[in-house]
C-alpha cells in the first residue's frame, strides 16, 4: 500500500544526508539552548511543563533553533544571545505544533500520541498560547526590536498560511502556486526568520540578513515538499508517522495536485470523491489507488525534484558567505531535508 | 429557574452605573482605536477579517482598550500612541476569546453564535493566533520594550490562568483563594496591563504605573466575580447570554464554592454529582436546585459583596491622582462592572 520513491539526483552524489556536521558544530550551543528551553517552559501550573515537555522532550530534531545557531556561527557571531533566541524559535514552533494538532485532529506527532490526544484540545490550545507568550517574553529580555519585528511578523504569516491551508483544503483545483504560497507561509516563514536572526544578533549587513532569510525560505519550502511526499511514502513509517493522514483529511499537496492535473476524467472523479467529498473506502483501497495514480504519473518523484530545485536555490543563497564549517553544515541540512524522502 | 439578585450596597447610592462619562471622555480616542483595529485585522486571507470581524464588530464594550485610553488621559498624556496600544489590548483580548470559545465549547458569545460554532474550532484557533501575532507587530511598531514586556507577561499569565482553571474545573474542594488566583490571571492581568501602559506611554513615575496596575487588577477581579454571578442570574438573559453554562461545564466559581462550603452533607453530595461527575438531569431540575441552594446560602449576594470590596480597593488605587473627568470616568467603570449584577 506504500510506494518507495528512489531518486538519484546528480547533486546527491558524494554528499551524505546527515545532520552530523551541524550537530557537532552547534553541540555546545544547542545544549545551552536546551537549558533555556527547559528552564523557561516552567510554570507554577504543573500541567504546562508536563504538556509542553511531552512535545519538547519527545526528541524533535530542533531543526529550527539549530538554524539560528548555525547562522550565528556562519556570520562569525561571538556572543551568546543566539541561545535564548533559538529557544524562542523552538517555543513558537512548538506552539504552532500544539495548535496544529488541535486543528488537524491528528493523533500522532513525532511517532507518539499527540498532546491533544492525551490531554484534549483545551490544554493544547492554552499551553500553545503560553509558549507563544513566553517566546515574546524571552525576546523582550533579549531587547532587540529587530528580532521582535522578525518573529512577530513570521508568527502572523504562519497563522495566515494555516488559515489559507484550511481554505484550500478539499479543493482539487488548487494550483501549484496556491500550494506554494501556503507552505511558504505555514512552514518556510519560520525557517527564514530563524536564519535571519542569526545575522541580526551579529549586526551584519542587510545583504547577509537577506541571504540568510532567502536560504531559510528555500530550505523551508524544500522541507515541506518532502514532508508532503513522505505522507505517501514508505519512509514515513520509519519516522514513526502514519501514512495517508493528508489523504484522509483531504489535504491538497503537490503529489495530489500533479496527479489531478495529469489525470483523465475518471481519475479526476476519483480525486474529487475522495478528497473533496471525503468519501473514502474504509478498507484502505482508496489510499492504495491514490498511491497507484501517483506512481503512474510520477508525482512523488516530481515533487522531490521540485524540492531539489528549492534546495539548489538555498545552496546558491549561501554563496555570499566564505567557506567554513558552518557553511558546510548548512549545506548538509539541505541534503538531510531532501534525502529523508528516499 | 433563575434568581434575580438585588443588592443595595451603600456605596452605590447616588452613582449611576453607566459608561457614559467614559464613552464621552474617550469618544475620539476610541474611534481612532477602532480605525486601527479594522485596518490591522485585514489579511489577504479573507477568512481572517471575516472571522475576526464577526467577534470584533459584534458590539463588545471595548472595555479593555477604553481602560488604556482613560488611563492615558488620567495621567495627562498628550500624544497618540495609546490608540495603537489600545488596539493591541483588544486584539489580545479577542484572541483569548476565540481560544476560550474553543476551550469551553460554548456556542454563544455576546448573544451571537460564537465563531467556533459558525466556522469550527480550526479557524478560531488560527485566527486567534493571527490576532495575537498582529498585536505584537503593532507593539513593535510602537517601539516600546516596556510595553512589550508588560503585554507579553500578561499574555503568559492569562494562559497560565486558563490552564489553572482547567485543572481546578470539576473540583468542588477548590478554595476561594485558588479561585481568586485563577481570575486574577485569566481576567484581571489584562485589565492591569491595559491600565499600566496608559502611564508607560506618558513616561510617568513608577508609583503611577503601579497604582494603575493595581486599579486594573482590582477592577478585573470585581468584573470577573460579577461575570461569574451573572452566569446564575436573570440579568444574564438581558445580555443575550445563556444561563447555567458554568454549571453545565462544572466550572467552580465563587457562588458554588461558598454554597459547597456552607452546605450540609446532602448538599455537598449534590454538588459533587453535578459538578465533579457532571451527572446532571437533562430537564434543568439540577440547575434549578443549584440556584435554590445559592439563594439559601446567600452566595450570589455574597459574591457581589466580594466584588464590591475589590471595587472599593480599585477606587482607593486612584487616590494618587487629582480629580479630573478621567478619574470620575474610571470610578464609573467600577460601578458599571459591579452594577451589571442587578
Amino acid at each position: 500500500m506504500t510506494v518507495s520513491v528512489v531518486v538519484n539526483s546528480k547533486e546527491d552524489q558524494g554528499r551524505k544526508a546527515s545532520l552530523d556536521a551541524l550537530t557537532a558544530l552547534v553541540a555546545q550551543d544547542i545544549s545551552q539552548c536546551n537549558e533555556i528551553i527547559l528552564d523557561r517552559m516552567q510554570s507554577p501550573v504543573a500541567l504546562i511543563p508536563q504538556l509542553a515537555g511531552h512535545l519538547i522532550a519527545a526528541g524533535g530534531k530542533r531543526l529550527r533553533p539549530m538554524l539560528t545557531l548555525a547562522a550565528a556561527r556562519l556570520v562569525g557571531y561571538q556572543g551568546n544571545r543566539q541561545h535564548k533566541l533559538a529557544a524562542c524559535v523552538e517555543f513558537i514552533h512548538t506552539a504552532t505544533l500544539l495548535h496544529d494538532d488541535v486543528v488537524d485532529e491528528s493523533d500522532l506527532r513525532r511517532g507518539q500520541a499527540s498532546a491533544n490526544a492525551l490531554w484534549g484540545n483545551k490544554p493544547s490550545v492554552l499551553v500553545g498560547d503560553f509558549l507563544f507568550s513566553r517566546a515574546f517574553e524571552l525576546m523582550v529580555e533579549d531587547g532587540s526590536l529587530a528580532v521582535l519585528a522578525i518573529l512577530s511578523r513570521a508568527s502572523a504569516i504562519i497563522s495566515e498560511g494555516e488559515v489559507l491551508q484550511l481554505v484550500t483544503a478539499n479543493d482539487t483545483e488548487t494550483t501549484e502556486e496556491a500550494y506554494l504560497r501556503v507552505i511558504e507561509s505555514k512552514t518556510a516563514a519560520l525557517f527564514a526568520a530563524a536564519c535571519r536572526i542569526g545575522a541580526v544578533v551579529a549586526d551584519r549587513p542587510a545583504a547577509e540578513e537577506e541571504a540568510l532569510d532567502r536560504y531559510g525560505m528555500n530550505l523551508g519550502v524544500a522541507f515541506q515538499l518532502i514532508d508532503d511526499v513522505l505522507d505517501y511514502s514508505a519512509q514515513q513509517e520509519k519516522l514513526g508517522k502514519s501514512i495517508g493522514d493528508d489523504f484522509r483529511e483531504g489535504k491538497i499537496t503537490l503529489p495530489v495536485i500533479l496527479a489531478f492535473q495529469r489525470g483523465n476524467g475518471e481519475e479526476r472523479a476519483f480525486w474529487r470523491r475522495t478528497l473533496e467529498d471525503l468519501d473514502q473506502a474504509e478498507d484502505g483501497s482508496d489510499l492504495a489507488r491514490a498511491l497507484e495514480l501517483m506512481e503512474k504519473h510520477n508525482t512523488l518523484a516530481d515533487s522531490i525534484g521540485r524540492a531539489r530545485q528549492y534546495g539548489d536555490a538555498a545552496i546558491a543563497d549561501l554563496a555570499l558567505f566564505p567557506d567554513s564549517p558552518a557553511k558546510t553544515a548548512m549545506e548538509d541540512i539541505i541534503e538531510f531535508c531532501i534525502e529523508r524522502a528516499w
